[in-house]
This record gives C-alpha cells, sequence and structure tokens, in this order.
C-alpha cells in the first residue's frame, strides 16, 4: 500500500508481442507471478494469442456496446482491476497496433470515461478509473540519448498523460528496457527483478 | 516544387476513419482532388472500407516477404510514390488502430529502412525513403492548449520524427484542425481550402 490508497485485490495484465519467446512475454510472465505471489487475482492476457481484433468499429464510435465477445470481457476486467499492467515494444514510438486497439476498443466510454455535453454545449468529460493503479513496460532497441533527444519517447506522454491522465489514474509509472537486441541473460535477469521491484512499489 | 526537390509525380492518400460520412473522409477527397488535379497519379486507400489488417505478424518481424497482398500492394504503392499523404482522427494522442498496422506492416524492411549489425555489433540504420514528401492531416476533439500542455501532442513527434524523420523523409508538414466536433459548415469548408493550401505548398 502506498500513497494512502487502497489495497490492490485485482489487476490485469495485457501483452503484446508477436513472437513467444520474446522478452516481452518474459517481463509478462515475471509480473504475473509477481502479483499472483502477493495474493492478487490477475486476468493476464496476451492479444496475439488470443487473436485480439484491434479494429474500433463504427458502432464503438459512439457508446453502443461492442458486439465483440473477448473486447466485452476486456472492458469488464478493466474495470474491476486495481492495477493495471501493459507490456509491449517501442514501434514508431507506439505501441504495436494490437495494443493501440485494445486502448480505442477498452478504454471506452462510460467505462474508462465519460462524456456529457456541458451547458455551455461543450463536452464535459468524467473521469471512470480514478484510484487505479497503471504501471507501463517497454522494449526498444534505440539508445537512450536518441530517443529522448531525437525522437522525444512519444511513448510518455502517450500513456501517463494521454490514457492514464485522460481516465483519472494518477498512481503510475512506465520504464524501458533498452538496448533489448543487445542485451544478454544477466542482464534480463536484473532486468525482471526491476519488474518485481516496480509492481512492489505499488503494492 | 520546393526545396529544389524533384517534381513529385505519383503520390499515396492514406485515410483511416470508421464513419464515411467523418470530417476525414471530406479531408481525403479534397487531398486525392487537388493531386489528381495538378496530374498526380494517386493511390488512395480507405483501411477501414478496404478492411486493411493491421496486425503485424511473426513472419514480418523480420525482413520475410509479407503473405498480405493487401499489405504488400501498399508497399509497393509506398515506394512508387513521391508524396505521402495521412489523414486520421487524434485517438489517444496517437493515430486509430488501423493507421498504426499501416505503419507497423507497411513501413517495412527492406523498403522504408534497411538494418545491418556493423563493425561494433551495434545496428545500422539505412533510410530508404528519402527525397520523397510527408503530409499529415489530423482531426481533433481537445482544445489546443490542453492538447500541447497537458498531452504534449504526441503526434507531432511520432509522424515527424518517429516515422518520417527515422525513414529519410525530410520534407513533411502535419496540421490538425480542432475542434471538429464544435465545427460548422463554414468552419470545414475553409479547413479543406488549407488541406489544398499545404499540398500544393510541396508542388
Amino acid at each position: 500500500m502506498r500513497d494512502g490508497g487502497a489495497e490492490a485485490k485485482t489487476a490485469s495484465v495485457i501483452l503484446a508481442h508477436p513472437y513467444e519467446k520474446s522478452f516481452n512475454h518474459a517481463i509478462f510472465a515475471a509480473a504475473t507471478a509477481a502479483l499472483r505471489s502477493r495474493g492478487l487475482s490477475v486476468f493476464a492476457h496476451d492479444l496475439y494469442a488470443e487473436e485480439f481484433d484491434p479494429v474500433l468499429t463504427r458502432a464503438e464510435l459512439g457508446k453502443d456496446e461492442t458486439s465483440d465477445p473477448l473486447a466485452a470481457r476486456y472492458i469488464r476486467e478493466l474495470v474491476a482491476s486495481d492495477l493495471l499492467v501493459f507490456i509491449h515494444p517501442n514501434w514508431w514510438g507506439q505501441p504495436p497496433a494490437i495494443m493501440k486497439g485494445y486502448i480505442d476498443r477498452v478504454f471506452r466510454p462510460p467505462y474508462a470515461y465519460d462524456d456529457a455535453t456541458g451547458a455551455a454545449g461543450s463536452t464535459e468529460i468524467t473521469q471512470k478509473l480514478a484510484g487505479k493503479i497503471g504501471i507501463v513496460f517497454n522494449t526498444s532497441n534505440t539508445e537512450e540519448v536518441r530517443e529522448n533527444e531525437y525522437f522525444h519517447d512519444p511513448l510518455e506522454h502517450e500513456w501517463l498523460k494521454c490514457v492514464f491522465g485522460f481516465c483519472g489514474i494518477e498512481r503510475c509509472s512506465r520504464r524501458m528496457f533498452r538496448v533489448v537486441a543487445e542485451s544478454g541473460a544477466e542482464e534480463r535477469a536484473r532486468w525482471l527483478e526491476t519488474v518485481r521491484d516496480d509492481i512492489e512499489a505499488f503494492l
């Protein structure tokens, strides 16, 4: 327990990587195990293995119920989770499309936020995920200086401001492991310790 | 012609929006018509209408040929185009998943860039799209001050640095039309004039 927040009992861990032996998969296994070892109930989803369809439909532009049972399940679990973990590589300063589609189709009104037209005609947003914890783990093959100075690391604002901040998630963290393509077994083992430590910091 | 670049003869115009009467579709029609009226040959694609699958496959992680004929066609046209136009709404500071998947699956090695292991063991990137022109049109329902000061407008770096810059596209521009939900017919007509002007500036 931290920051006076309520104790986390339920978590969602969401993975996006097409190669089942990727380091992202190792992070997914380590994060899920760490949460379960602390007694949390965990919804763990490998979006590639579950063949999630990332394309938001015309009907989902508004507040219509989705007709996709998998998207509906992810939405129910998002709402039920106290702690959310997202794991994916840095592709073009963004998540892979399958993870972007999770954001598009699961962080929907009226579940993740709600919108209504206010008295002045402008849109008023209600944050619906306040109190939850958000944790992001990314992998990258870009050197830190080039990532920050040339590319400006868009993933930082995409997750912490555009997604978490927009929906009211204030207790959050993000970590990028790099350079994965040049890392060896010892470094990767240390990185998995860091994954456990980052999660522990919120429990 | 501008900046001493070669005259553009061929263009790709790529649209991502699920609603066929969206303002994004109006931009798509205006951009395509403006390019054709100047004599360019235009590959115009509505990713939703063409049911493009945005999920990069395990085989596409490396340099294997894609087995998806639509992705293969988009790649051929990307290589053949002197000018690239991308049109999509701002969803969570990123493109819709279907456009993110276009980036994942079409901006691939060895077509958009190439990578090789250098003498020191590090990865060396060759930019393959140098000399092309990149133009992005986005729509948004977020006020400009909040977009820039709170969300930090991640789309700017995503397109201009992470995609265009990475592949060697230096002649590029991006414009965000806002607030679309509160705009009327007159304002939209002016915005479509701006679309034509932004394209003309590169011809």
